[in-house]
């Protein structure tokens, strides 16, 4: 079949095995699969996120050495089943599912193996006790953005809300974007979204953010007393002595580059959250007694939770969460690299590669 | 009166003016007041430390080049009152009490004031509302260490017990110690306490520690596996492909150097808390993705609350945690000097100043 290979530490039009489903598995063909920033990340630095990977601790399947077909944000199409399969949906059913696969080490992570080709292929083995109907009518392209926007539902269902915080999210790529949106979606208020992208902050103001920040002008650091946050510890000192009532503040880190982290410790207010979405790969540097002379949380999220997956599919496509803000274009198979070039630069936040295009 | 003074970086015994209570004050004679390592800190580095206060945004009322008489950790007898006080306790009633202090430029920390002097001297203003009457017969040595057992208090108070965690202390100085004494008041366990030190294990045991581990012999996150705690990345997925039972893990970081965090984010399991109690005052170097693989959570903790603080008194004075393993002897303030050097070594946890002794 033909697919998009990353060979070496770049992206070609090759033709590699078909898919062959084991047990449980149906195959797919791919009709829309966005491409996410670690994939603009593997082309070239698919080493270190292996090297990390296997610092974590994780099964270590993944050689990156080894040719690759990335695309983990899909939507299909049934096309055929797998031995030992319940057939439980009819083939030509369009199904989203998490990009979990289990090989003989353990689960893979389809896009990132080299035993499960991702979604810039014709063809998917995907696990059928996994896959989720797509409601009639949600367009492929968009059904495709459930795993992304699910990645912002699980930030936000991670950090702790009780205290009425405002929030801000710092970083209008696709991820700070699901986060915007899943915070409007809890009812969260306000939300202020901070990028020195133009475009990136258009996009977060119809992602719902109430208030938009270009840092290179304002800190959105500087506006946390107009909502009743005490800014500082002396004024969170002065307020808690008077009685004043106050809210919180957390802090979504949706940029993942060394300096963002201790930017936010040495500007948030005291007893703030902070939930680190964006993954920075490299050695980062933060002052630890700064984060406790505030007493802050921090917690680092990963991915999202089956439940969060399925709701956020029904989310979607009932009109909860407008992904059409995001849609940035159409490529087939061929459009792929340029694709990448161009989601480099700030301008779109998410193209879909539908590898049935030439 | 006479107080052992920090001046310039030495610390030297000196007369100081004699305490005049505001409003709301009562002046006590210190009974006994613990040194603590934030002290032996400051000797050296408290430009550094009112550096970091007031890049957390504290009120910044403290001059690291003036005068500063230490000591936040004591026990001390009403001997006067000042203006506008209750008088709720009678003269020479034996109090405790958070060291805080309102000045006019907000709450300042008794023992890091220039203006209200800590417990290496005679006498201290304290402020009424806040006293704590010590229960009869708990000894005024032990009361003093009610202060620093209420951070471990507080540190195991902001954990998430929810999950039956396994709990590692990482460091058994007087700060680890106090963790270790309140898990096991928690009932959390087993505890898992780590030092190079043979004395501070030792200590460790005393507090209650289950098991204590030489980190120069064993890592202690190699036995996660014995208490159910998938120690990696691969065998966490394959527990909850099998619906084993899992437990979760907690780990204190009670040593404040740099590069123990890191070495904590890089060994321990996934999904773990982080309670991070020792101030590292320095730069650090941390890998944020590796926190986000394992999808960690840390919690930067400090003080305690009012609540947490009266509530650790009543603790000790009914003998649910017994602080006397922490007891190292006391000294005058002739002695002070030299027992900040004997604390440098690991083998006290706690020396008592008691100005009273010459």
């Amino acid at each position: 079949m033909k697919a998009v290979v990353r060979r070496g530490r770049a992206l070609v039009c090759a033709e590699v095995p078909n898919v062959v489903p084991t047990a449980g598995q149906v195959v797919a063909r791919t009709l829309a699969c966005g491409i996410c920033g670690s994939d603009l990340h593997a082309v070239p630095h698919l080493d270190l996120m292996v090297e990390m990977g296997r610092r974590a601790g994780s099964s270590g399947a993944l050689d990156p050495a080894a040719d690759l077909v990335m695309g983990h944000e899909f939507c299909a199409e049934i096309v055929d089943y797998g031995p030992q399969t319940a057939r439980r949906f009819a083939l030509g059913t369009r199904v989203v599912s998490m990009p979990y696969a289990i090989g003989p080490k353990g689960p893979e992570l389809i896009g990132y193996s080299n035993r499960f080709p991702g979604g810039f292929a014709e063809h998917m083995a995907l696990t059928e006790a996994m896959l989720l109907e797509v409601p009639n009518g949600l367009p492929s392209e968009h059904a495709a953005m459930v795993e992304p926007m699910s990645v912002g539902v699980h930030a936000v269902a991670c950090a702790d809300l009780s205290g009425r915080p405002v929030a801000l999210v710092i970083g209008c790529g696709p991820v700070g974007l699901a986060v915007i949106a899943a915070l409007k979606l809890k009812g969260v208020g306000p939300v202020i979204a901070s990028d020195y992208s133009p475009a990136r902050r258009a996009l977060a103001e119809k992602m719902g953010a109430d208030i938009v920040v270009d840092p290179a002008e304002t800190s959105p650091h500087e506006r946390w007393d107009e909502f009743d946050v005490p800014g500082t510890l002396a004024r969170f000192s002065m307020a808690r002595l008077s009685g004043a009532d106050m809210r919180s503040a957390v802090v979504f880190e949706c940029v993942g580059a060394p300096g963002v982290l201790q930017s936010i410790i040495e500007k948030c207010p005291p007893l703030a959250q902070i939930v680190v979405v964006g993954a920075c790969m490299e050695e980062d540097r933060i002052v630890p007694v700064l984060a406790i002379n505030k007493q802050l949380r921090m917690r680092f999220v990963f991915a999202y939770t089956a439940e969060e997956f399925a709701q956020t599919l029904h989310d979607i496509a009932e009109g909860r969460i407008d992904v059409s803000p995001l849609y940035g274009g159409t490529v087939g198979l061929s459009g792929v690299a340029a694709a990448f070039a161009e989601l480099a630069t700030p301008e779109k936040a998410k193209i879909i590669v539908d590898p049935r295009l030439s």
